[in-house]
């Protein structure tokens, strides 16, 4: 077997461990690197099927952020339980494997799925949490974003939470961020008309030249009449078919008043609120009435059954150059804490993640 | 031809009408009741076949308020357009056919449906907006509440939006009213669990007894908590399935933390809002995230269709037993202004309504 240390051998395996639950901002000095060693196999004895991975990129995800707050036993509003303290942070990964007891997996396989932050996993449910990377000629990294959760996040929340079809007016805010960007391609492939914010005016220029995207705005220069600003960019005065949500508060409230007879307000963060230790309030939830307005949280989880189907259609859209990526890969485990707070206050453009090895 | 005041003869037609367009609390001085004369036959060279209904009841009901505030032209967040000032006010009756030229109508009809708030109404468009009554050994006011757009209110929201199902935990605010306690019947009958909220001991009493609630409480008397009073009332610490809102606000707010995985949130109305010149704010909405709950607003203009299967269904029930009937009915057109604007303080209890004549 070719363990990537050798049969005998120890390698080293940093790990990024978070330190304390959190409350209100995320700091770095929340987590640590720390250093530990590892024998890259799967350890005699291990009693299910299992493989050992070497991780390649990690993922930086906002849904990470609450499992660094300390939930009570009986809530469960929670999407997972909260990381354990001291251990390695655990989220979507791409890495190679470098040994196997499972028969579906073989050393040199290339893998997306849940693993940790930190070189080397022992993932102990391959098949459930582990999928095999079928276009590994297209840039690994695509695989924690656009070709990972959070293509399937776009695709399945557009299309099978939001039901947008062709002619459709699509709003998206967090346009620039991983989900949003991939959200207003498939939109504009699908024939929608899609409007996004985001929060400069260089990720504005951006959306509307390289990402393609009809028309946007700077959400913090039209923060004195958001909803104005937004219903100026809807074309023929009309309304939004649908409206997908990362971001919530003020920027929700302002789709509120824009949406039309029959709208989709399909949720799938509030980013403006996870900091915050008193949510803002949504003012205008009554326009749901008159406007039979549906508005529905989803979780990718949900939805891993249409990865095949999405992964296949991306891979095409990307062959064919129809989906610009934008991604920003921040190189070393080291730097993956400061990557992850940055993230929070906007300092990324684009897909997110940590190269941790080259292969 | 038999017109109520024979072929040539005027009678007296008193009509409630709005004076001014309203901001804020609806008080008495905002209408009036005037009085004029019409001859109740269907006026020579009336264009289109039409009916001259005499009124008999006058439904009250929430939604009128909308129609009270003059909303710009480009403002399309009201359900329909508002009401003319120094015109009767439009709103669903029940009546009795006195003339007609059209020929799905005749004289000595019962009909429900949307006429004036007024002793006779020319109907022009009776296919359109005018049901016959199908069950007159009913008591007749009936057909502004249960057997009305309040009882199609509830059956359309629970069964066609709600998909309340057998097993289910049901939540009603403003349980004891009109659509609430039909919500909560006809979930007991469907096999659900349900818990109402009312603003009174008195309501919460009724709603425990002769409404059948499986439990309920006083919103205002557990204003402090309003989440934990609500949890505490739900079976084997579990959520809500379908939470049916009239309320919105903190109500909404309190069921939001409360709901179960794949929850629904049907939005019928938000009378905490209406007469707010600044909404209240909606905190909890992340929850639907990881909850995959949904919200979402109807109207019953969209659910007719059921109109016909509700009639046979609840005709059934109530001749069974199954539905007690909690109404209020007010005696005389000239007491309508202050039985309006009672319903909006909660002076009503049960289903609001306003005898206008016996046949």
């Amino acid at each position: 077997m070719a363990g990537a240390g050798g049969d005998g051998e120890t390698v080293r395996n940093k790990k990024v461990v978070l330190r304390r639950y959190v409350t209100g901002s995320l700091t770095v000095g929340d987590m640590e690197v720390i250093t530990s060693a590892v024998r890259p196999r799967v350890p005699p004895g291990t009693p299910a099927p299992a493989v050992m991975v070497k991780n390649l990129y990690l993922s930086c995800d906002p849904w990470m952020r609450g499992r660094m707050t300390k939930h009570d036993d009986g809530d469960d509003v929670a999407l997972a339980t909260d990381f354990a303290l001291g251990e390695a942070m655990v989220n979507y990964t791409v890495g190679k494997v470098v040994d196997s007891t499972h028969p579906g997996f073989a050393a040199g396989d290339l893998v997306w799925g849940m693993s940790g932050w930190e070189e080397y996993s022992l993932v102990t449910q391959p098949a459930e949490t582990l999928h095999k990377i079928n276009y590994p000629n297209l840039p690994l990294s695509y695989y924690t974003g656009v070709l990972g959760m959070t293509g399937l996040t776009a695709y399945a929340g557009l299309f099978e939470v939001g039901k947008a079809k062709s002619g459709d007016t699509v709003y998206v805010s967090a346009a620039s961020g991983a989900v949003g960007q991939v959200v207003g391609r498939l939109a504009k492939i699908a024939g929608c008309y899609v409007v996004g914010s985001a929060g400069s005016d260089e990720k504005v220029a951006l959306l509307k030249t390289r990402l393609g995207f009809d028309d946007a705005f700077n959400y913090k220069a039209e923060a004195g009449d958001l909803a104005g600003a937004l219903r100026r960019r809807l074309p023929g005065g009309g309304g939004i078919d649908v409206y997908f949500d990362s971001v919530g508060g003020a920027t929700l409230d302002a789709a509120l008043l824009n949406m039309r007879l029959g709208g989709r307000v399909v949720v799938c963060g509030m980013i403006s609120q996870y900091n915050l230790e008193e949510p803002e309030g949504v003012r205008n939830l009554v326009s749901v009435i008159a406007k039979r307005v549906r508005i529905e949280g989803f979780s990718v989880f949900d939805h891993f059954g249409a990865y095949a189907r999405f992964e296949r259609e991306m891979a095409g859209h990307l062959a064919e150059g129809k989906v610009a990526v934008v991604e920003d890969v921040v190189e070393g485990i080291d730097a993956a804490p400061g990557a992850l707070v940055g993230m929070f206050s906007g300092r990324n453009t684009g897909k997110l993640s940590v190269a941790v090895a080259k292969e």
